[in-house]
């Protein structure tokens, strides 16, 4: 059995949404068992199906607009996220599921889960849907502004083992995300990354990425500083938030707008659909001795089952022990 | 007279694309005299119309594929490129306007134009279009990867005076790129650039701005270090033709595809149109003793034409010497 803490309390729509998520993923997993860390009065509303569901009560929650969210999680032990993250290290489960704050939960993972041996640092590792229909692995994505080139290379075995096991990527290969493709280009961080990942053998290493090519990569994963990458996800949102305004404004605009627009809805909605992170799952926090899932704070039932059965295949797939095996290796 | 030197020989559709664009401009602006540089025989063929048009013949031209671009402008004093730069310094033109090689073009512009007095690095600053249908401008797109957050300042000026005086936006506000709104985030450079413009009386500063409000900003410009605005400034451009291949495909799709593709393909092209760098002009590279615009190498007589009008609109305004008197009083 797959068990899966799921930190009911946390996210803009919880606890309805949250425990909505976990009873539709428990109809289609069977290996999976589900805690609810939360309010229990509150969470039994809303449970209509109790079938390999528990609920551990909890009495405070993270706030989402915490404004010091790592001193929160240190002082609100007996918070659903601190509950269901301990859990974890006490080996009562498998797998940490939250939409809770982001700040909040890389802190309480830390303290609470732990860092895997020898991993030097954790990353933040959103799956970011390409063009072509395909995805890949966008990294570190908030975890360490600054970072060392050395440590790159550990996040991106851990990349590459997620995206051959969950994505089902062979052979995956990294890029670096650099404002030139020729080698040389960037920074001395990036130049150091470059030649680190090229002699190295336990990564496919492509080159340097473009980020305008960044939803039809020539790579499956996509790394860099925690800077970077998030500045290039939060570009991704950005872009795709203003381009969908623009044509939404030009498919209203005139008399044939409004036919055009009602043919042209259904299909826009499925293209926002495509784009709907929600629709993927959630971010892995790399690097920690368990699995950690952050879901969108806005995540809905369907965003947070995605996260559920993301965390489950991680666990079957025993992605962690896989990169342990490299980095120790690696160690030696 | 505002004398305007056209690099004719640079960019992907070079020269006939420049000649055009040449002629249209001359035929709007009764107050430009251009000046084409590149093969006279060549230039003569596509050049219908000779008001206000000189050629100036050179004989050769830096490549756009060119691997050692600040070496080819070095070694090319003949060439369009450097001509038309080096007649800047010379006063004979007020400007000059290239599609070529970016980097041979600011190499170029510091060899052969000069850095303003008192200004310590330049900057090249693309104008974006807003969802709302503004403009915004964005910098440093490349200039310089590591900077100092004074330098930064500097460049703020700038933007800022070419905000008000080019664009026409009153009272323009200057955003700081980060990963998040709040004082304090982000790395030290980040910080140490908040605390300056934050007591620079010069600029108008607005705060952190998320990338994830890149197309609808708070603020009218946006500044980062070289390498985080240049990332930036591609994951923009690879986000909309990643979308825009996206959500083609949606639109194709099935047997209605077909019928709401022909209703919708003219407001896609319109959407498209307003997307388009080309309809804005170049970017200018900020710092020089002179006006030097960077037009985009995919240039055709449209994007030129709106690269030559944006220059003349430069040197009418004065903008260097507005800029200059800032920095200037500052250093005093």
């Amino acid at each position: 059995m797959i068990n899966i803490a799921v930190d009911a309390m946390g996210g803009d729509y919880a606890p309805k949404e949250q425990v909505e998520g976990a009873m539709l993923a428990i109809r289609d997993f069977e290996d999976v068992h589900i805690t609810l860390y939360g309010d229990e009065s509150t969470l039994k509303k809303y449970l209509r199906d109790d079938t390999r569901v528990d609920i551990v009560h909890t009495t405070s929650t993270i706030d989402m607009g915490e404004k010091d969210p790592i001193h929160a999680i240190r002082g609100n032990r007996d918070s659903s996220m601190a509950r269901a993250l301990e859990s974890v290290r006490q080996e009562k489960n498998d797998a940490v599921v939250s939409s809770g704050a982001t700040q909040a939960l890389i802190a309480g993972a830390h303290i609470l889960v732990g860092r895997m041996k020898k991993m030097k640092r954790t990353a933040i590792a959103p799956v970011i849907p390409t063009a072509p229909g395909g995805k890949m692995v966008l990294l570190d994505s908030g975890g360490n502004l600054e970072i060392k080139p050395e440590y790159m290379v550990q996040q991106a075995y851990f990349a590459s083992i997620y995206a051959e096991e969950i994505l089902g990527i062979e052979s995956p290969r990294v890029g670096l995300i650099n404002i030139g493709t020729e080698e040389g280009k960037g920074r001395d961080l990036d130049n150091e990354a470059y030649r680190l990942f090229k002699e190295n053998d336990n990564i496919r290493f492509y080159g340097n990425v473009e980020p305008k090519d960044v939803l039809n990569p020539p790579a499956d994963i996509l790394i860099s500083d925690g800077f970077t990458a998030n500045i290039v996800m939060k570009t991704i949102e950005g872009t795709a938030k203003g381009m969908g305004d623009m044509l939404k404004q030009e498919m209203m605009r005139g008399i044939s707008g409004k036919i055009v627009s009602a043919l042209a809805l259904r299909k826009l909605k499925r293209f926002k659909r495509r784009l709907d992170p929600a629709e993927i799952g959630g971010a892995m926090i790399y690097g920690l001795r368990g699995v950690v899932i952050k879901a969108q704070g806005s995540s809905r039932r369907d965003g947070f089952y995605n996260a559920i059965r993301q965390a489950s295949d991680i666990v079957r797939q025993d992605v962690i022990a896989k990169v342990a095996d490299i980095i120790e290796q690696e160690g030696a």
